[in-house]
């Protein structure tokens, strides 16, 4: 038997923030990490020797960098669903499955896959012409939400219309994302996040229910524990952990889901992957996202889920509006130590270009109190980020 | 102004498990490490995209690696001081500064260094022939212990005579090491080791007392909270920051102590650098030791030391005898998930080649039931070790 210096190899389609947390991740078990890299300075490729660069949009590209990986796995939804189902019949270990990925593509396959499998979704319909969505208006009321069926994250891909009269130029707009559809306005009072992962054999562990604070569609803080009633959390837990296992998840599985204010609980966003609603997870769980991700992916064991701290808040760092002035404001060589003044703040910088609204790094504070947690928090996030403000 | 992708750039003289461990830190803070590696399969350079593969003896590789570094530091004691005292003439930032690192180096310099400053040491002499050790046993009793003035560590570099008996044949194994001391034989109740990061500004955070386990002069787990009187620990903890003011260091500074039967404390073993008394701040401290090592060499703010969970156990795999029964029963792809099984274990493989009682990874359980964070930790180690046992 020869020795083998890894416990195994991981291929990463993506090079981005997930991929480069995934690192440290695999770094302590003991993984070869190997990330598919658009440009050699992508934010995982800095940190990662096994980078390649290639592109992720090319089946040759994929089988190359997928040739003597253990398992082929993702930072982000963009390979096609013929490229992932072309890896499969080549033999190609893929967590998740094709028909997985899928689902976290394709929102109007998503929505009818759940929808039929009992979970709870917002009312919806595919939509062809302004008429379909008068018709669903109808039947629903105004506002209504469009939704392109494919590429739409961080706010992407959405648009509200409060009124028929908002229509015409909604549409317009909308239309020319390609497939759509149409659902019921949820009139929202809390966003949470539903993490599991679950082992291509259904093993799953799930972390507790986190609160995720949105501006214009992007995660801009997460809280946990959540504050919600522990029947609203212990439902949204539940829903979280049938989508895993409706989607056949392999890795993480995070379920964005709506709390409406009478306490229902339904599926807003999949994603099939480490998420960012999980960053919390580095400093504040028992075992990190990323771990799991990597040891579900590989079918290991799997880590416990706990929160190690009463309160755990994280809030994440987005690229300013001004981005050339946040150029030289958003000096890391400033900024990082800066943040690290709040003596709880563990600090998270991608080393990625600044540009506006671009997730550039993240800050958690693990504590006993829940407002000291966030007043600290939001602090080194606003240093990080380049902003005025005190520690 | 040009943006710069990191904050700084840090290079690591050293490329072992130290320098592997402290690239995850690394990548947080969105600082590049650059380590110095003496093979390109070392532990570190597996996981370090800028691993150059250079000699630490050779200071034209020592200049060249430094070039371009903010700071240079080290995982390991072994660069020769004259070629220390070159760098810091070139206007490299050493750290610690060479000053520091030759206590760390010379045992017989340290001992004075330490003793002149009034901190607590075991009675020590120079040696040169078997009457002086005979000579300073009339005065201090047998056992005396025998220690080579520099290159001892893991319980290398260490003779214990107990008896007149005894010398001729220590001796005759210890003067081949070089310039010795003789030491009073401690009659040791416990081992503890106090772990400081310092700045150059002379700002210091220490984390709270670590009991260790050493078994043949290695430490094969330790144990926070330390299980000793409470105004024994403060006094380590007050030895501990003294010595790290005295030797000036910048970084961390471990400074491995005994307790004695009655409560003294006197220091036994120091190093200016991350070491493994300090492996357990990865999951058990609020800042582990490789982020608070980083954040000191380069002056930034430095992180909460606190414990984050009750008990916090780490238990070390050393290579067993049984080197190539062990390459095959050590495939990290067996052992990494079956050591896994534990659920609250955080299992570290550092991706070296066995070799008896060489360092291969370790396993930290953080918990509420010291017994039961002792057990899993074990278990684990076990199964990650090779060796039989049920977790």
């Amino acid at each position: 038997m020869t020795f083998a210096p890894a416990a195994a190899t991981v291929g990463m389609v993506g090079a981005g923030q997930l991929a480069r947390m995934t690192q440290a991740a695999a770094t302590a078990l003991g993984i070869r990490l190997r990330v598919l890299a658009a440009h050699a300075d992508d934010a995982a490729a800095q940190v990662v020797p096994d980078a390649r660069v290639g592109d992720w949009g090319s089946l040759t590209d994929l089988r190359a960098f997928a040739a003597g990986c253990d398992v082929l796995t993702f930072d982000h939804e963009l390979v096609a669903p013929e490229h992932l189902a072309t890896l499969a019949a080549d033999g190609v270990p893929l967590a998740p499955p094709p028909e997985g990925k899928l689902l976290a593509q394709d929102k109007l396959h998503q929505r009818h896959t759940l929808a039929a499998a009992g979970l709870p979704v917002p009312a919806f319909a595919e939509v062809a012409a302004p008429e379909d969505v008068r018709a669903f208006a109808q039947a629903h009321d105004w506002p209504v939400v469009l939704k392109s069926a494919r590429g739409g994250y961080d706010g992407r891909g959405v648009w509200v219309c409060d009124t028929a009269q908002d229509l015409p130029a909604r549409w317009a707009e909308a239309v020319r994302a390609g497939a759509l559809l149409v659902e019921a306005h949820v009139p929202i009072a809390t966003e949470v996040a539903v993490l599991t992962a679950r082992t291509a054999a259904g093993a799953t562990v799930t972390y507790p229910v986190v609160e995720t604070v949105q501006e214009d569609g992007i995660c801009t803080e997460t809280h946990v524990p959540a504050r919600l009633d522990p029947a609203v959390l212990a439902r949204a837990s539940r829903v979280g952990e049938a989508v895993a296992d409706a989607a056949g998840a392999v890795g993480l599985c995070a379920v964005e889901l709506f709390v409406a204010d009478d306490g229902a609980v339904l599926v807003n966003e999949l994603a099939l992957r480490p998420h960012n609603s999980g960053h919390w997870t580095i400093e504040g769980a028992a075992t990190s996202q990323f771990a799991n991700h990597l040891r579900a992916v590989l079918g290991w064991p799997l880590g416990a889920t706990e929160a190690t701290a009463p309160a755990v808040v994280t809030v994440n760092v987005l690229g300013p509006e001004a981005t050339s002035e946040a150029q030289g404001g958003l000096d890391p060589a400033v900024r990082v130590p800066s943040a690290l003044a709040a003596p709880g703040a563990q600090v998270h910088w991608y080393g990625k270009m600044p540009r506006p609204g671009r997730k550039l790094g993240h800050v958690t504070v693990a504590g006993d109190d829940h407002a000291e947690a966030l007043r600290q928090a939001r602090a080194a996030a606003h240093h990080l980020g380049g902003e005025e403000g005190s520690l």
